[in-house]
């Protein structure tokens, strides 16, 4: 056998190249650029020349300009459903240019957030649990040559640094410097239940049918013990204004009820949502979300 | 030769791990969900859980909320482009939550549609053929913990159980049980010759350029003998009401007309269509798409 | 070790095989079709029937319907961010059907521009600089099948001619003829210093934000020996009539100044450009792009 030992050398060699190439390499992108000009296709030519191997998916670059709300409320929509090991590239940046730190987030989950820190990992720190923060070194991990442009980091060091992060390039460590476990937060109202009422935010709206979605989770609904065809008792506040007030019913379906009527349901991320069965709940009611929107739902008892 | 027997073993299985990975295992995504949210996003997530192999596309996620005969003109006027194996999954479902089925169609072009049985089909079922329809065993095909969720089936059902089917996963037989050959199919005017004159039915507008598109193909129209410059005399109607009548010049090209005059051409899928040159023909003469909207047309004769 | 010669032939050919499919094989598509229809989907099924290995990219597909100024521009915006060997398939193309023709630009930096020769390739030609241009040969470059489709070029030519250079079914050679080293230009004002003013061209819009880029490069910008703090006079003209006049400071962050002042900055492709810190100085000044745009910027002196 001793001839054949350069041969297994070789296809041993040839099974790592295997398995490497079989890696997963996944960088999902995100921003408030539009998908109008050329700057995410800027982002992703520069990942191609870190790794022609990486996988670039998108998860919306649709964000309102400047909205860190937002960023944060798709990363948590989403990140869940992709595999561990996943880096997610998401870039709104009102203070490019200003202090705010470039980091990495590892979750418990082992999903990698590159990204400005300004809020945009509040709810992905909460949900998925800080692992480890590093500071992005942007003497190692900036793109050649980049130097002179002071404003598109989301190419120069997020796309950059994500993109040899999941290729292999730099190990996590090479990020750069451990930071301690905490990431700059926006203040909202978490979900909870006192006195037979649950108290909540609206982070969101289903955006292309006008459903409106609170971050009421269904353990915490469970708490009201609703059965379906109970009806809630549902009002809504913009800070402390008295936006709406309804009762709804609490169905599976939208076809529950009549076009047109509305309704309370869980959504597909397990979380207590209003809609009108094909028509716009948000339009209708002029109900709309972020941190200032706020809800106060509990059963509805027949007088 | 006998020592070399283990290694010829293992180079055959590295060949065959090349061929598996050259295997295309196309996915390719159509929904009414837009691109602003995550939700597109978290069915791509699911995919590549399934899979990292899987190459992942998009058919369009712009079709307008609810409209199934959209989807189903959108897979007919793309698919027979996509190699043969290809997995479309089309969600636009309007009816998520109540009785509509969950199926695959395999037509006999070899390509795959995962989607509810709702009219999506259709028309891809009249052109490519039938070559089988199973429906979805979800209590097989279903994203592990995700049974608490009921409106989500476009992540949860028809994201995972293309991605599999894709990967190779499952077979197509264990999608689940057959089903007869038969659609539910949206009821339209087919394109039909009689007494010097077609009938056909609008199904799409060229919505980027406002051009009217028909279902006349080359071959019915070739029936009426027109030549490059002869008039065609163009009628369309809203149900039975007559909404536009015209004469229009059949060209090859738009440049064939001034700026703003209209032309008929066959167009890139081959069928009879109505253009302004450079300008909009739908917006002018309120002319739109769908079953409710039919047309004839015949040779314009010179009095 | 004679008895291991086909071994080791295989196992060369093994390795072969793994360097082929790790050749990037990039394609990178721009249209002004939009996304709502099947068309970029269509082409991007017809790259895949080519070969499946192929790596499928967006640019933009928002170009506004027949600019060809700003499919242009966004060629040279990204071009130089990815990977030497990139085919880039632009169509944009309201001469469909007429003389124009269809070619395939090399440039020097080794990339491939795959489009019409109707004013695309203008700014990539000056800054990437020609090697060489090929008219598209139809007769062997064209999918098969469509030659009675006269207006889908996008599809059945281009796309398919790229594919094809992408995957290395054909060499460039067998793209077809070589033309002359020029291509049909739009003519515009190039970024000139005399007198201590500098004459540029607004190009483009920064359009989700509503910044407004110049073509004076650094470069030429540094003949101004501006430092950050300094202010510059700025004069946009359309055509010859003056539209906007200003005195702007030159800083390195946008947050050097209010909320909704204005500000002059290098861009991410080092380039003057102008901005309100977190508002729209196009839609404020009515200020905006195209080879009619011009503007006159001086070093701002106190009296």
């Amino acid at each position: 056998m001793k001839k054949l030992r350069p041969l297994l050398l070789i296809i041993v060699c040839l099974f790592f190249a295997l398995f490497v190439s079989a890696q997963h390499k996944i960088v999902v992108f995100q921003t408030d650029f539009g998908l109008k000009d050329g700057a995410v296709s800027a982002m992703k030519g520069v990942a191609m020349g870190v790794s022609t191997d990486l996988k670039l998916f998108d998860l919306t670059h649709e964000i309102p300009a400047y909205n860190i709300w937002e960023a944060a409320y798709r990363l948590q929509q989403t990140a869940q459903y992709w595999p561990a090991g996943t880096v997610f590239v998401s870039v709104v940046d009102p203070g490019v240019g200003s202090e705010r730190k470039s980091v990495v987030l590892k979750t418990k989950s082992d999903h990698f957030f590159v990204t400005p820190d300004n809020g945009t990992l509040t709810l992905v720190a909460q949900s998925l649990g800080i692992d480890t923060i590093r500071e992005i070194d942007e003497s190692k991990n900036r793109l050649k040559n980049s130097n002179e442009s002071y404003t598109f980091h989301g190419r120069d060091v997020y796309a950059y640094t994500g993109a040899r992060l999941a290729a292999g390039v730099i190990a996590f460590e090479e990020v750069g410097p451990q930071l301690p476990n905490k990431v700059v937060a926006i203040n909202y109202q978490q979900a909870v239940f006192e006195n037979g009422i649950i108290k909540g935010n609206i982070p969101i709206l289903d955006i292309q049918y006008g459903n409106v979605w609170t971050n009421i989770d269904k353990k915490t609904f469970d708490k009201l013990a609703l059965n379906y065809g109970d009806s809630l008792h549902v009002v809504v506040f913009y800070n402390k204004q008295k936006m709406y007030e309804g009762v709804l019913p609490y169905t599976t379906t939208f076809s529950a009820v009549r076009i047109g009527n509305p309704l309370c349901y869980v959504n597909s991320l397990l979380n207590v949502s209003f809609a009108l069965n094909q028509q716009n709940f948000s339009e209708k009611y002029k109900v709309y979300s972020g941190p200032e929107w706020n809800v106060e739902v509990s059963k509805y008892k027949h007088q």
